[in-house]
């Protein structure tokens, strides 16, 4: 039996290192196509030739018994790693003749980031941190461009103690509200302005696929190659009215980060085994404890800052309080009808979104076990 | 610049070819591998040849300049499609003298299921639907193993109707509470009795990995064949007592569903539009919303039943309520100090976990993004 064993995973082992010298080999013609695309100024993600090539994988891989999903998952985890090394050969700079980017507070792991992408795209970037104040004047008197990357609660006193900018710089923010920052940018400045919500974290090894919001402020004629540069980088770009963004964002950071606050309070209170849970959980349990134990990670006044940031965000937080205390009602009367009831209406508001989301984290959950040690 | 990149990915097309001959090579070892272990009755996961093989690749990739992890990532996937055709060969009968095994609620999909897996073990299977009751005695007359897999709410109620069964007869249930049910089984059949609690869905498409939790009842001699067969399927066992189990259950599963069905009884009432949400969403909160959204996809009875198992699951529901409430005095209060405090708590109660689970579903978001249309 051991023998027979050996040979077969001897065998496998042979196949799986074949593999290795392809994916080695895929990974430097990828490398290639970053270069000429970093030349042309083309996107480095591409959906169309994506959808295609994936589409003939999808079919061949069926003609040789492979399943199809099987080849689809490897190449879009292949396709991950060649957005990444396409990044390292650099971008076209779109606005050849911008004079300097300033990011204020470029220091942080956001304005790193982005000061790496203007850097690679040929850009001149200078930083303004907090001890470069003095010299704000002299380092801000000839910028192109000025992005204020700092944390939400002190945004707009920033964009307020800028001085004076030149007539045709272009002012930006990147905090995750947008319509009190924009208000402030616009009154601080007389020449083109927009407000940008990168809808993503800073690990992010490249913009391919990843959101930004923009909100148009003025004169966007003027900025029209910032958004196509960002194209170039990979991200999707999303418009939006300030207000709008932020009655969204109330639910998407605002209530959302907050119930999941309190539910770790809750477990943290309770005292309940971590361990335990573990040992007992599905995969979709353990990813959702992994969800909540994720915020305890990061920064705490990013979260304060975020959920505290409107008055609108509270009252969502309270009403949902109450929708809450209501669902608990119907479990005191023990109402099984009735609480079948509410979950058909809320099934009816998902709509197809319901069987959609079922399959897509269907997917992931499969990924998550697969990962499991 | 179309004709340098049309060479290019002709080329990387070529590789991607390749890539799927090797794929399908590799299954078929794998095919093979899968016939030895069925005809010695290995177990299909075999985690130290796992963890020695993936370590091997991930060292041969670094010389060859490809990224450890993606290599990994990778054979991952391909294993888990392995693991469904090492499947399709059958299984080791551990048990061969067993005589038929019923199971109660058999066409019911966890029902099927385990019939499929029995049946690749050579185990003969009986099914009892609710119109085969009235032939419940003769079919239950020479049972070697009585399997109850019914919705939880009637569990006990069908364990109390089974008629004498063989005293050498093994009783097992699948429900997911596991107090209740024991102690049904325990009253009404005086030999061997084991709660079994599988903790994934009726879609995976292997028990590799899967975890399966089990409370000991009576003779646990007599059912440790079916421990072991579970092992050879794939999965990890999990020993706990019912009363633990429970415990852990009302927040793995009651709190837990109760909190997402709270949420989603939310945005449908405040009716924000799906699409809008969708639009502006980061991979989190994306993947948050999915992991709402696939509840209502599902049996509003099933989590009614789960959430409504016990008075237990109220009381837990209500503790988090209240605590809810306090956490929104704080915002109350615009208290960020007091927040921030209180997620330095919660920080320090996850531990080790808080940054091992940013790392985790950071590599699953990473998934997720990888995944976007």
């Amino acid at each position: 039996m051991v023998a027979e064993l050996t040979v077969l995973r001897d065998r496998i082992d042979e196949v799986d290192k074949a593999l290795l010298t392809l994916l080695a080999q895929r990974l430097e013609l990828v490398a290639e196509v970053g270069e000429v695309k970093s030349r042309y100024g083309l996107p480095i993600y591409a959906p169309d030739r994506e959808a295609a090539m994936l589409a003939s994988r999808r079919k061949e891989a069926e003609t040789l018994g492979v399943p199809a999903d099987l080849i689809e998952d490897i190449l879009r985890r292949v396709m991950r790693e060649s957005y990444s090394s396409e990044n390292d050969k650099g971008f076209k700079k779109l606005c050849p003749e911008l004079r300097p980017i300033v990011i204020v507070g470029g220091n942080g792991q956001m304005g790193r980031l982005f000061r790496k992408l203007f850097e690679l795209s040929g850009y001149q970037v200078r930083i303004l941190e907090q001890q470069d104040w003095p010299q704000a004047e002299s380092l801000l008197s000839d910028a192109g461009m000025v992005i204020v990357s700092v944390p939400i609660h002190i945004t707009t006193q920033i964009i307020e103690r800028l001085p004076k900018l030149p007539e045709d710089c272009i002012l930006v923010d990147f905090a995750s509200v947008k319509n009190k920052p924009l208000q402030a940018m616009l009154a601080a400045h007389n020449g083109p302005v927009v407000g940008l919500h990168p809808m993503f974290g800073p690990d992010v090894n490249s913009l391919a696929k990843q959101v930004v919001v923009y909100c148009d402020g003025r004169q966007p004629e003027a900025y029209q190659w910032l958004l196509e540069q960002f194209q170039v980088w990979g991200a999707r770009l999303h418009r939006t009215s300030a207000v709008e963004h932020d009655q969204n964002m109330s639910f998407i950071q605002a209530l959302r980060h907050f119930t999941t606050f309190s539910y770790g309070l809750h477990l943290a209170e309770e005292n309940v085994q971590i361990e335990q849970l573990l040992a007992l959980s599905s995969p979709i349990y353990r990813l959702e404890l992994a969800m909540i134990g994720r915020l305890f990670a990061q920064d705490p006044q990013l979260y304060a800052d975020i959920i505290m940031s409107s008055e609108n965000n509270l009252a969502l937080i309270k009403r949902y309080y109450q929708r809450f205390g209501e669902a608990i009602a119907l479990l005191e009367k023990d109402d099984k009808a009735a609480f079948i009831d509410s979950f058909k209406k809320v099934e009816h508001w998902f709509g197809d979104y319901a069987p959609r989301f079922m399959s897509e984290s269907g997917s992931l959950l499969r990924q998550a076990n697969d990962n499991r040690k």
